[in-house]
């Protein structure tokens, strides 16, 4: 009788029409009609390809197979695809009409069209193709038995030209095989810009064969050589991504001066006693990598000629690395405390008529334009460089906000009413641990401001930026995804997509495909909680894990000293992260519930505080052999401690005092503990208060 | 009252004396004392490093501590280990009297002293000061709330000096970070050799500047570049592990011959008919990368000056990226098929007085050793290579046993007699899924013979080889770990030690500690049952990888062509392991219940049986929405009927009929699903029998 049960289950849903609701595909399409019926998928699925395109899109294709066989345990029979029409009567048919270029504004549209027999995708550009691809996996549904496609039309391309991701390969080091997974992802939600952050003040990340004390001294042996910078370079044309390099100046600078200390600004006075009268000498500051995380000192010197020379060199070796038109100089933070206490550099001042610091580096900045321009290629800066005398061939990269103390993304709109391009990050701060929803939220095109024609095409789009204080290689992939597929999705499908529930729906398959790729944000957590769990069963700590999220903004490292860039990121605030998985289950249980205080309704919240009180006494029994543990277990007693008296209160059988309860519920509210928050606390609010 | 219990319970532990039978150490040390007592961590735990060391010391001491770190949250306060006695009063003393070298017969040995309040490491070369730390990071122990090592003493050294580990990287290429990962393994465990298989049927992997069509034709895009090779091998040297290189010649030959197909030894004759006459012309054979596993013809041609002239020219560019003395050149499974029906070749034969093929491959092999000899390099094969004019120098690798009809290691004990030295393989052969204990009890010193002592002395060691027709990065690590942990202790430690109950308990913390150096044998198991699972709840999916395992031997792909390179490995049997977790314990279950009927002991087996009725019921379940489940339920289907069945008659109130029981117990050996094999089956059989 099972059996049968099972079997007209089955078949209903194998008949059972999809609607385009139910498909997880994400960035969302800009047109996408679904229709009856299905394209069966079978080990004879092959792929051909026509015009013009190029060779990317071979190795592309060929990705796309495997990634699908290894989802549904196909055993295609193709195994390559290698040339132009290697199989005219295969069933996805791909043309494309040229060779795409890897620059902005180049023609990213396809048109993906699924029949019954036969897929067919056109487009512009292998570009275009690629993402029709990357659509097509999406789609994939199945039934009991079978994999599928669901018969439809797309239409898509995206709304802004720059939808890019920053990684900071600088504050902790992030290896090829990271920056490549990472590239794959990007590539899977159609983003298309990897702004790489490879100078800071903890390292100098690029092989330098003329400069070599930059690696010598400079990058404690964790740096990229120039053929894996041209190898990552290949990989993310290969996937239809530009690469912008970034080399951060002239703050920022702790790396690049315990190489070059002789390009510093700061000035050390001696006195000297010789005999009867004291001398004051000046002598070259020494300088030495940067461990903790915040804003220093250290800073170029733009009054001295050896500093263009020098950095002159460092473009002329760095930049034929990166075929692309763009270079980010960075520019941001500089506080200007070493220029102001130096005698040469006030006078460097006065002489050129340098009123104030941001003039001084408008001037710096100013002069590496040129030697870019030799190179081809366009500077790009933090909103810092735009001051009065900036070039307006630079692009603006905005990204102060509240945080800050300024309106968020004022600069955009400072830039492009002054003429410049610009690329929005300010909102998509990702390492700050928000959740999807803030980011989500937020769009390149300013609301409240009215923007003519071109000043609205200034906007170049926006950048998801990865800064690594914080993460390390086993943690950097659960702090990019899935989030990072939601700002994607911002950038490139239509303004009106917002709405958050379809998102989340979403973002959960879209998590989970993501691992097809080698990203490793599910699998880390995964480690992280074994290793803190000392190899015990782990059901209770991975039942907090879901509850508590990391410290918000930057009160993890308050004062940038807690952290060393070689302190442990192995702990309990390392494997948790934004958007807990119960915590939103358990909000809407609440909501439910106080919306309407039914029997079923209230199961589900007291389902949650029975757990919580269960989890409580495991973690305990686990903490006795798991030091680890030890300080979560504050967390755990008082969020226990919370649900026993709220199921008395919902309960109704005993009367609850109202100072106990909110005295349990503000140590709810504790960010005391293990470097996290809990993430349930608003809804446990709203319990104690209804 | 239960705070009370836990303290004393903590309490308890604190003071427990640890006994040298409870630490998880693997290699077993040579001597170890354990006395009472211990020696407390804390975030003021520094390194010290005096002597006359290697550079390689500093890293590896660096490393220690964040491993340490890592571990512990302990928040070290020192970050890098740069220098000689940098810290004089650290708490750790390592002290090396000289620099080692990455060679045979290097003295590794080391003494390590853990007292109170200090911690002592003494070795000759810095290489045993490397074992040392891994011995330490090994006997870390921990109890509620704090981390410490045992008081004790250990003194240790290797009994051979050849502990290998092989890699095939021709049939499925295995990326630099995944060989990096896994050279970390190695170093946890002591092992030294890491023997490269980097040329096959399937695919050339050395990147060649000099002959660009082996990796144009012949990689499939996938190969080492040179700069990636030194690198790995400065990076194995770091860990005091030697490189040797394989490129296996003259059999498995169809990379070389697709880019060089005028060295093969196939040719074609053609009738070609020019009006009235018929004429015969032989061509050139042209050859392609293989897809499928197994042994093939394409060989190179011994007779042909060519053939030599090139691998002359492919040493002369290799060899240098191995500064290590040894080259494998391969040399096994030349069927000489091709030889046989080329009449130049016959012809070469007689010429020289060849009287069969395997003189001929001798001859072949010979002109080897001076090319390798220029680069100061000794020749290594695979056992084929040893025929009666095989030169003293070549070093015999041992590979054939039962499977391939002769007995066990003999051509190891022909190799010691004949004057070879020898490194034995048979009994190592990771990829064929046996469980640990078959490894374990092999030991490269054969038994039952008697050999001098110059004999023994042959006998360099052992080499556990990984081929990986039906590996892929992704499954590559729980395919050598943690088994070869076991092999890595044969080789090392006392041959006396050889319980495998204490072999098994160590392994399971070493498989859990080998997680901290980034393998990922537990983390891809867990996303291999999410994609099966198709991100479903999948503990019902998780107990039955728990109890199955992957078919043995070549039985999974018998005729070499039901998998190909490019098939998806991402199935049932890629999730699941030999050593399967849950048959050890009902193993365990089963035989003390059979041994003492008690209710206690039935219950230990009835809960293992209604635990899989109730997966197989939860798996119906997910298959509904998950085609890759499909496949595995016959064996569930099958192994819950038993179960039902079992339960009757271990309860006696139902007489169950044997025939059935028999039929059922039989449908459970069944190896035609999934390419899985039910590891309780024996124990069932047991039961069944009782």
């Amino acid at each position: 009788m099972k059996y049968v049960i099972i079997f007209l289950f089955a078949s209903f849903i194998t008949t059972a029409q999809i609607n385009k609701e139910q498909l997880d595909v994400m960035p969302w399409p800009q047109n996408i009609t679904v229709t009856e019926g299905s394209f069966a998928l079978t080990k004879n699925f092959k792929v051909n390809i026509t015009g013009a395109p190029n060779q990317r899109i071979f190795s592309g294709a060929t990705r796309f197979l495997r990634r699908l066989d290894g989802r549904t345990g196909m055993f295609f029979y193709q195994g390559f695809v290698t040339g132009l029409n290697e199989v005219p009567d295969a069933e996805l048919q791909i043309n494309c009409v040229r060779s795409g270029k890897i620059e902005l504004y180049e023609d990213e549209s396809y048109l993906l069209d699924i029949a019954k027999n036969k897929i067919t995708i056109n487009a512009t550009t292998d570009l275009g193709a690629l993402h029709a691809l990357e659509t097509l996996v999406q789609l994939l549904q199945n039934n009991k038995d079978s994999f599928y496609f669901p018969i439809s039309k797309i239409s898509d391309f995206p709304r802004f030209t720059w939808r890019g991701l920053m990684i900071d390969g600088a504050r902790h080091f992030m290896p090829v095989d990271v920056i490549k997974r990472n590239l794959d992802g990007m590539a899977a939600v159609k983003m298309n810009v990897f702004h790489w952050h490879l100078v800071d003040d903890q390292g100098w990340r690029i092989e330098m064969k003329k400069h070599p004390k930059l690696i010598q001294m400079a990058s404690d042996g964790n740096y990229y050589t120039q053929e894996e910078i041209k190898n990552i370079v290949q990989y993310a044309a290969d996937r239809g991504i530009l690469v912008v390099p970034e080399i951060d100046m002239p703050g920022h600078g702790s790396a690049i001066l315990t190489a070059y200390p002789e390009i510093g600004s700061k000035v050390v006075t001696l006195n000297v006693n010789s005999g009867e009268k004291e001398q004051k000498f000046t002598q070259i500051q020494s300088y030495s990598l940067e461990r903790n995380s915040g804003i220093f000192s250290p800073t170029l010197d733009p009054s001295n000629p050896k500093t263009y020379q020098l950095i002159s060199e460092f473009f002329d070796e760095v930049c034929p690395l990166f075929p692309g038109k763009f270079f980010h100089i960075g520019g941001d933070e500089n506080e200007g405390k070493d220029w102001d206490a130096n005698p040469k550099i006030q006078e460097f001042k006065k002489k050129h008529n340098l009123v104030n610091n941001h003039e001084l580096q408008t001037y710096f900045t100013m002069q590496l334009i040129p030697m870019l321009k030799k190179h081809n290629k366009e500077l790009m800066g933090w909103e810092e460089i735009m001051t009065k005398n900036m070039s307006q061939d630079a692009i603006i990269h905005s990204w102060k906000g509240t945080n800050e103390g300024v309106p968020a993304g004022k600069s955009l709109v400072d830039a492009v009413k002054g003429g410049y391009k610009t690329v929005l990050s300010n909102g998509y701060y990702i390492d700050l641990m928000f959740g999807v929803e803030d980011h989500y939220t937020v769009d390149p095109m300013p609301k409240n401001v009215v923007l003519t024609e071109v000043e609205k095409a200034r906007i170049l789009g926006g950048e998801a930026t990865l800064w690594s204080e914080l993460v390390t290689p086993s943690t950097i992939d659960s702090r990019i995804w899935p989030r990072t597929a939601a700002i994607a999705e911002r950038l490139w499908s239509n303004e009106n997509i917002t709405d958050i529930v379809s998102l989340r729906k979403r973002l959960k398959t879209v998590s989970f495909r993501l691992e097809e790729l080698g990203l490793t944000h599910l699998k880390s957590k995964e480690a992280l909680l074994r290793n803190i769990s000392n190899n015990q069963k782990n059901e209770a700590l991975e039942d907090l894990s879901n509850i508590c999220e990391p410290l918000k903004k930057y009160s993890r490292n308050a004062q940038g000293t807690e952290y060393q860039t070689y302190s442990p990121f192995t702990l309990f605030a390392d494997a948790c992260t934004p958007d807990a998985f119960d915590a939103l289950g358990f909000n809407t249980a609440v909501d439910s519930y106080l919306n309407n205080k039914s029997i079923e309704n209230q199961l589900l919240v007291t389902n949650y505080l029975n757990k919580w009180i269960k989890m409580n006494s495991d973690l305990i029994q686990l903490s006795l052999n798991a030091p680890l543990i030890q300080p979560l277990l504050p967390i755990s007693k008082n969020l226990s401690s919370l649900s026993e008296q709220l199921l008395l209160k919902m309960d109704k059988k005993q009367n609850v005092d109202a100072t106990v309860l909110n005295n349990l519920l503000e140590q709810c509210n504790s960010k005391e503990h293990a470097d996290v928050e809990l993430a349930v606390y608003n809804s446990l609010k709203k319990l104690v208060q209804a």
